[in-house]
């Protein structure tokens, strides 16, 4: 797949993912970041702009593009760790390539164990994401589940709590359980939460909002929830 | 302006922002909405999805979309109020559309007093601005200063405390003053704070992260800021 951007390339060659091919703007004036690139073993071609362009579909690429291998997801079973506390994100649904960046850059930043999606609905792993994750997705663990509300039961049996957030629960997100195993649930950007999802739930909490509008973005609400997990 | 949305124009609507012509989707199907906008005597256009997509540059319009009046910025002075505790976010030159809607959104609903720009490399406030927004746009105090630093300088004068988020700064955010008059200052997607603004800043504090990338998305950034204050 192709990924761009310095900083998703250099956590992508940390990280030793595979890179098939390597370009780089013939006018690309970045020094350090070529060394880098040369003491990692990564040979590059020197193409220009509008080739970048054109393989990034106009992406903000910083004058770097991979074709590389794409990132993968892992079943929940090679994740579960019983030896400790876990604290998974379930995302429902989330459409938006720029939510699912930022919301994969507050996960790795607050070191929970992984993200649990399903494919249905749900925007994949593109270039896109790599690049508003800010590198970050090389880092955080991408579990596929066949079915969201199935993996709920699992993830319960397994001593799980799930808590969900939205908008009309009258607990606020202050007092979820903290010390225990954690499922933070969170629902699209538009319609929050599916009823079956929301079911699956052993708690519903909300984030107090003062205002008219009282809506925060996905991303936003998530970084709250996962931040009132660390501090 | 071109402006867009259900929500942007529901917003709109309520708060009296002169609509110079409503444009609807002839295969609009949400009566309610429509009755909503005859209830508040907008006429609208039923035109073709094609004509909404040229107007909104392919926005993501829901069928409606208006030519309403452009959102505007207020003065620093007209906005301070010495009769009670302010809070106001200031922005170092946010260039996303997506990142400054989410971040009015944030604004919104914690009900601080406004956010403080400059026109020079800030996003201006655009139909994606006010999408991705929500309709929060409508309920946010939009300030345009010519001179951030020079902005600082005043607020200090009246009273503020001026904190500023910076990677390297060891106090974290959980330990800012709370109880004073505050400006949170907020450097853009990029470089962080420029150099003079960071000098402005009173204090200095960071969001811990525990990973490895440890980059959190700006508008995440803010609204971890914001509800520190609100809890």
């Amino acid at each position: 797949m192709i990924i761009y951007g310095k900083n998703v390339i250099r956590e992508a060659v940390l990280n030793k993912r595979p890179i098939y091919t390597m370009y780089v703007d013939e006018k690309f004036q970045d020094i350090k970041f070529l060394e880098f690139l040369t003491n990692n073993n990564i040979s590059y071609k020197k193409v220009n702009k509008g080739e970048l362009n054109n393989l990034t579909q106009n992406g903000v690429h910083n004058g770097v593009v991979a074709d590389a291998k794409a990132y993968q997801y892992v079943d929940l079973n090679e994740v579960l760790d019983r030896s400790k506390r876990q604290v998974f994100l379930m995302l429902d649904e989330i459409q938006d390539p720029q939510n699912l960046g930022a919301i994969l850059r507050s996960v790795e930043a607050t070191a929970i164990d992984g993200v649990i999606v399903s494919k249905k609905h749900q925007v994949p792993l593109t270039g896109i994401v790599a690049k508003t994750s800010s590198g970050a997705i090389e880092h955080v663990k991408m579990i596929l589940v066949g079915n969201l509300y199935q993996a709920m039961l699992e993830l319960k049996e397994e001593g799980f709590t799930i808590v969900g957030t939205a908008g009309e629960a009258t607990e606020s997100y202050k007092n979820m359980p903290k010390d225990v195993p954690l499922v933070i649930v969170m629902g699209n950007e538009g319609e929050g939460l599916r009823t079956l999802v929301k079911k699956g739930c052993d708690l519903l909490v909300s984030i107090p909002m003062k205002g008219k509008v009282n809506s925060l973005n996905v991303s936003v609400a998530c970084a709250l929830m996962l931040y009132e997990l660390i501090n």
